[in-house]
């Protein structure tokens, strides 16, 4: 009887759900120091930073590791909660326990603090592009990351890479993801010559004429992602050299550069981290801070941003809405925003050396070779000293181009210099993703691409947060894709996007 | 042997010290969300902050109160630090356990959010004038605060508002306040009638010809602040409701707001703020994130944010070097910033209803105002629904005016809003300090004067390092000031440089 109470303890549940709300409340305020830390903190503060980020994360480490989340764990699971969603949370919560307790307390501690060093570094070795002012610090981080993969892979039974794109996208391996993208470096290689021959065929001429004012362009990328559908009650926009999505659902921070000599920079930049947003704000309220009423995962977070960058503002019915709005903002004619001069630059496909203005085809070529670097590095076949090369190698390989210095090749990117290994997959699942759920979403919206001719994005939205949104992480990446089109992941629908948009003469 | 051992363990104090790091560290987090939330939050962030405010109190709370925490400190104290820098951290971080230990947990993050939520509501009851919209919020965090008053209290062997001085300016009672404010009482019925008379007698044309542009005033702050002494590489300055300086001593963040009417009120709050983070950078760096490297009190604090904003900056040498500075800022004749009229708006004596805006004669009978107010909330016998009318009273009592509005009563402060009992004679004891430690400087240093002439502040400055920042928390109030300046806090210093400055025809 006695036991019984014990195992069985109907509040265990309710004390697992208060403990993951402190400890998300905690990474919501390690978010914030983050948008703080690349928006507007002095040079003076990085120290400090990375010594409360660190300590942050030590604590909210520490609330998934103490005894009594185990005890209490073990009660719910003995009398598992009957509804579904508390079920699944439940779920979720022994998979953050499992992960959380597989990496001991000092050593989350030292990846935040180097990730933090490392991520300074890097932003002085990329300005002066000497890949060698940073290699140490990567080297002690990539050493520490891959003893926390060596800790995961421990109690998932996965490999050591697997375990690390499983804590940024969950159920997805190697495995999986090999022959997908061995099948789209395929397609590029008959694609893109293709793709490239029709477009010299074409008329080049890019819309409008630069300068393009920097406070035209704010006051544009403000005024469209409003109209997207982002609160900006809820939300800001600020500047940061590498642009992201950050705060929480209810505080949104997007960041974002401008370049005036090419507006489209910025404006995709923003449309981009505004589907982000709407991912974020869309989430099930009622679930807020539990595992369950988070994303399901980056790889479908990437679909979100690119459904509306990608799929939808770079559509025929949004670039007819687009060309009077940016030539109103620029104070120039319409004629130098035709459907035709916008096509020019939003869906020119190009070799180019930085995957974050790469175009849709092309992108996928930066993520494969980014992969297949990084799990070199997790499996200790490639070292941080050897990078530069092999990167550069992998460029002509894939592309047939040579990066002219390393702040165009291995230095362009924040990830591996913030600990990120076994994120980059996502990007390229993500944009598969957005095609087959905007394929989806089409044949089940009739209007949504009149209401992108319009700027409206109100139909496209709905049927997000109908089929993605709402259900937080209550699927999985596959398991989503399942309900809301019908099927796993399928490549072919991405194919046959491309073709549509560049392989049509 | 083994008892022995377990008493004076020699690690007891390292790990102490361990402990008050991070418990700092966890601080200064919440210092950088409370700028974020005042100066950059949209709206909607407002109940997320709260939660993430109200957790990490309670984090930093609990590494105060843990079982460790009291063993380490009863084994240190056993065997004690022989450094006398570390025997004063000693001590501080016992008395820190102390109150930390007199009021429970869950009452620690009650206060937070109540506070944080009563905050946002005043904000709105300012605007509309309307104290009724905030009454209820604010009852109830008063009665929370009486509740934490009389927990600390109980170990301290204060009476209830005594201790909760104590919690701002440690060494400071009632006792000994309410003597120097009646004493300063007398003065002024006798000092502000003969300042006014000689002061109508003078002309009064005020400098300068209004509007003055809000990003001329932006920069002119940058520039004197920077001048002052504020490095920016690790400072910033923006824009909140209600001017303040908080960040870390290496990421300062100041705010302020402008007026276009009036380029004195961003200026001077400017370089208040700026004396507060010129404190915060002088602190003992050897000491950082241990008691003993903090600054010795509020009190304190507002004796160097006032020596350099009233003490320095309207001195007769400064006003010289700012007219023309002011005149090239506005684009405007150096003769409309002569030093004359320069003083008409500087140093015009008043009778006003805000606090921040009132000038240094009149701003202690404010503060007198608010202790006498507070003093009766604690002790139970003013009701917050009596608050607005009590307030009025005092005002037609000590200033001979009556507010015409709550906006311009009882609203026009941050600090009972967001918890702060206790705090307010800190500002007028922080004045006599400073007219105190200037008299000193003086004494001591002979160019201080002709430096402020050019702008410099470098002579005073350096007297500051050396005979109040550097030093820390290793002082008491009185102490700090008995080193400093050969004597315990002395009112008569404050009324002489009134005097000398007023009341002289």
């Amino acid at each position: 009887m006695n036991d019984m109470a014990t195992n069985t303890d109907p509040r265990a549940y309710d004390r697992l759900t208060a403990r993951f709300a402190r400890m998300a409340t905690v990474e919501e305020a390690m978010s914030m120091l983050g948008w703080d830390q690349a928006a507007v903190m002095p040079d003076g503060g990085s120290d400090a930073r990375a010594d409360q980020l660190a300590v942050l994360s030590g604590l909210a480490h520490t609330m998934l590791t103490d005894t009594v989340a185990a005890e209490d764990l073990d009660a719910a699971e003995a009398a598992p909660p009957g509804d579904p969603a508390a079920r699944r949370n439940l779920e979720l919560m022994r998979r953050a326990h499992r992960q959380a307790n597989a990496v001991p307390g000092d050593l989350v501690e030292a990846l935040t603090r180097h990730a933090a060093t490392c991520e300074n570094i890097w932003r002085g070795a990329r300005k002066a592009s000497d890949f060698k002012m940073v290699a140490t610090p990567l080297a002690d981080l990539l050493a520490l990351t891959r003893e926390k993969a060596a800790a995961l892979a421990a109690v998932s039974g996965l490999d050591r890479y697997d375990a690390l794109i499983d804590t940024y996208q969950p159920g997805i391996t190697a495995g999986e993801i090999t022959p997908v993208f061995a099948r789209y470096e395929a397609f590029l290689r008959e694609a893109l010559p293709r793709a490239e021959a029709l477009q010299a065929a074409r008329d080049h001429q890019r819309p409008g004429a630069a300068p393009f004012a920097e406070a035209a362009q704010e006051a544009l990328c403000r005024r469209l992602a409003a109209q997207v559908g982002l609160d900006f009650t809820g939300a800001r926009l600020d500047r940061s050299t590498h642009p992201f999505c950050g705060g929480t659902p209810t505080d949104i921070r997007i960041t974002t550069r401008y370049d005036e000599a090419d507006f489209a920079s910025a404006l995709m930049g923003v449309l981009h981290e505004t589907g982000h947003a709407l991912y974020e704000a869309g989430l099930p309220r009622d679930h807020a801070r539990q595992p369950v009423g988070t994303a399901a995962g980056m790889a479908a977070h990437e679909s979100q941003s690119l459904i509306i960058e990608m799929q939808a503002a770079r559509s025929d019915a949004y670039l007819g809405f687009l060309g009077p709005v940016l030539a109103e903002a620029f104070g120039q004619e319409v004629a130098a925003f035709a459907p035709d001069r916008l096509a020019a630059r939003l869906r020119h496909v190009g070799r180019s050396f930085i995957r974050v203005e790469a175009d849709e085809m092309t992108y996928p070529a930066h993520v494969i070779l980014r992969y297949r670097l990084e799990a070199a590095m997790i499996a200790g076949d490639l070292a941080v000293t050897d990078l530069p090369g092999a990167w550069n190698e992998g460029m002509r390989d894939l592309l047939g181009i040579t990066p002219p210095d390393d702040a165009r090749g291995c230095l362009q990117d924040i990830h591996w210099y913030c600990g990120l290994f076994g994120y980059f997959p996502s990007y390229t699942l993500g944009a598969m993703a957005a095609a087959q759920l905007m394929a989806a979403a089409r044949a089940a919206v009739p209007t949504i691409d009149a209401g992108l001719a319009r700027g409206d994005f109100g139909p496209l939205l709905g049927w997000l947060r109908t089929h993605v949104h709402r259900h937080g992480a209550a699927y999985g990446f596959n398991d989503l894709l399942r309900q809301a089109t019908g099927k796993p992941l399928d490549p072919a629908d991405f194919e046959a996007h491309l073709t549509a948009r560049y392989l049509t003469a």
